[in-house]
């Protein structure tokens, strides 16, 4: 059995209050996602992400296949495990690094020869070898590989390009299926004796919950490309659907319309991701659309640049003006970072080239983006059973879907 | 008043488990103290610090005099409130890395004229800049500006250094008895209104307790010297003594018998300070000698490169061996890394380049390293009485001095 998703309540724009039933964490929806590319969410302990309330992280099948290899996070009992993330975590099919981050890439319909960026040494990515990969790393969601369509592209060269990622979501999933049952958890639902995983959900005995895929939707900016490759992949009956080759370059009410286009396409009661975006208005306009799921490495990143997101805008806060501001960076935050330092610290940290710069510039980032995303939860349950009455979190869990 | 400091309990061998009453902390010594370089403990959040125990840091005055500044740092109220760190914390002089890390250096008896490392700025330090940079910053503890002689140095070489440093030593002395009072905490004893520093000690009201000053014994390798310079320090009078020039390049033998000549010398009823050592049976050996308070960037530094101290010896834990070991760092430590994270995770860390790897292997060390204190200090207290019970250390702290 794969994930079961609750819609707690649904507003009349779409948007959805929901929870996601994966093996080692119910996830509260909308959720946004940190992105932990190499096993890792940059610069940040995970009990600090624990703190910071991150129930679902996402992990780069390209970069952890490259190093330290899927076969030996497999041996160590899955990525949860290796990591010491006993929440719940998502993967890419590593397909969106292959065609950005490698080079002499050779695309057939079998799929993808490249050389690694590391140390330049062949691989060959196919839709079964990606799933392989994904089951050894064993995230409680893992995603079709697929051709993210790079913008702006001629109209012949999506079709081209949906024609491939149809054709490998198809074999991502028949593979899928035949395999998901050797994930590294499912026999071993024993408490792990390391405390590294403890507070995780032990899967049901019998191993009865597994990983989950999910279809990719793609179709470049053409609306009609867009809907028939998400009645193709609704067919094809996912765990969940994503909305992917958004956020690449193209003008936000293009990523607005294709947004708009497919959420009807997909089944309700299935979560529906859109991967890599965006900004903190972003997220929260596309989670009062309907969106559940989303990811982005810009707080993290942005962060190491000393770019903050705050309740007053955006703040590059090795600018001069805070050398010597006493003030929390974001006055109207709570996170640890905001209760002990000031400005004109982070500002110097960031000066002085301190490691402890990045650490807490990306643990504010990340509480901001997740404090967006609790807040828009609250009030998409308002007006459950009709009242405006804001009923806390924890209750709100307890409602019938 | 400077500082008080309680034996509570001396060993034959003249180990002394103490108490050092500070401004900003009550020390347990002997104690360890982290180097704060520019601000930060590389890599490591304040309230991690706290949680692995440490009780006084160190901050270096060359590094914050140059960036950000002392001027801005007494602004915004002394370096406890601009790093939001309320426990203790003691700045060096200025003058050892004026020696190791500026360009141009001319000294005459006045001073010493160097460039910035980080701009080719120029600058000219005095004792009594020295002392008025270090009371901006209003560390508890500030240490007397010296000359620390290199290794080897001829004798001449060894006995004008050491002119120098007695000369200076003076002038600190003078200088900082004039101004303490300026000290920017000292006339804001109400609790300050950002949670920055709650939980510091207030000072007494009227600002009866104040920062404390520290002369450094010099020398170079020259028992004879050695001697001079401690006697002569003794008559002057400092709140406590420094061992400086050590563990510059010296064989180990050498620094033991330069301690173990100087620490008789030197007033029992105040803190003894070894500066920059050591490894972790260094520390351990010289406090059973009667070394109170010691600093050293070893497992800070060492942590940033990966190597480990562990109860097992060292571990250089970027090695091959190391690729799948799921054991802890060091399975006899109970520091928040070693709980949760396998051997094979942080090498796969470093081996990544991820920031998390320095953040981690430093918390490791560093609890190693302020773990074998506590463990010593517990040993120290045990022939309190005449006989071997052990009594718990918050006892201890209560016990007669």
């Amino acid at each position: 059995m794969a994930l079961t998703f609750h819609r707690i309540h649904t507003t009349p724009a779409g948007g959805r209050r929901g929870r996601i039933e994966l093996p080692h964490r119910a996830v509260q929806t909308p959720v946004f996602m940190p992105v932990g590319t190499a096993g890792s969410v940059k610069a940040v302990p995970q009990d600090i992400l624990e703190s910071l309330g991150a129930e679902l992280i996402l992990g780069n099948t390209y970069h952890l296949y490259l190093r330290p290899g899927h076969d030996a996070i497999r041996r160590m009992g899955g990525l949860h495990r290796f990591i010491s993330w006993p929440r719940a975590m998502l993967t890419d099919s590593g397909g969106f690094q292959v065609f950005s981050l490698s080079q002499l890439r050779k695309v057939t319909d079998e799929g993808v020869r490249f050389r690694s960026h590391l140390d330049g040494s062949s691989h060959f990515f196919t839709p079964e070898h990606s799933m392989d990969v994904q089951i050894s790393l064993g995230a409680d969601i893992a995603m079709a590989f697929d051709e993210c369509t790079e913008y702006p592209a001629e109209r012949s060269r999506a079709e081209e390009s949906l024609r491939l990622t149809m054709a490998w979501a198809r074999r991502s999933l028949d593979h899928f299926r035949a395999h998901q049952h050797e994930v590294p958890w499912i026999h071993n639902v024993a408490p792990a004796s390391r405390p590294a995983v403890a507070g995780a959900s032990s899967p049901a005995p019998g191993g009865g919950i597994t990983q989950s895929l999910f279809g990719i939707v793609q179709g470049g900016m053409y609306l009609d490309l867009r809907r028939q490759s998400a009645e193709r992949l609704v067919e094809m009956d996912f765990d969940g659907y994503a909305i992917g080759g958004l956020s690449v370059g193209e003008p936000r009410d293009l990523t607005l319309e294709m947004i708009a286009e497919v959420l009807p396409l997909l089944p309700a009661d299935k979560p529906r991701y859109v991967m890599g975006v965006g900004y903190p208005d972003e997220i929260e306009q596309y989670a009062r659309m309907g969106v559940d799921m989303m990811d982005c490495v810009l707080p993290t990143r942005a962060a190491r640049h000393g770019l903050l997101f705050t309740s007053q805008g955006r703040m590059t806060i090795k600018n001069r003006q805070y050398a010597e501001d006493q003030q929390p960076p974001d006055p109207n935050c709570n996170c640890m970072v905001c209760r002990r330092y000031t400005r004109a610290y982070l500002r110097h940290l960031m000066q002085a080239g301190e490691p402890l710069s990045a650490t807490l510039n990306t643990i504010h980032n990340l509480a901001y983006y997740l404090g967006i995303m609790e807040r828009v939860r609250a009030s998409l349950a308002i007006h459950q059973a009709g009242g405006d009455r804001f009923v806390p979190e924890g209750r709100r869990e307890n409602s019938p879907g």
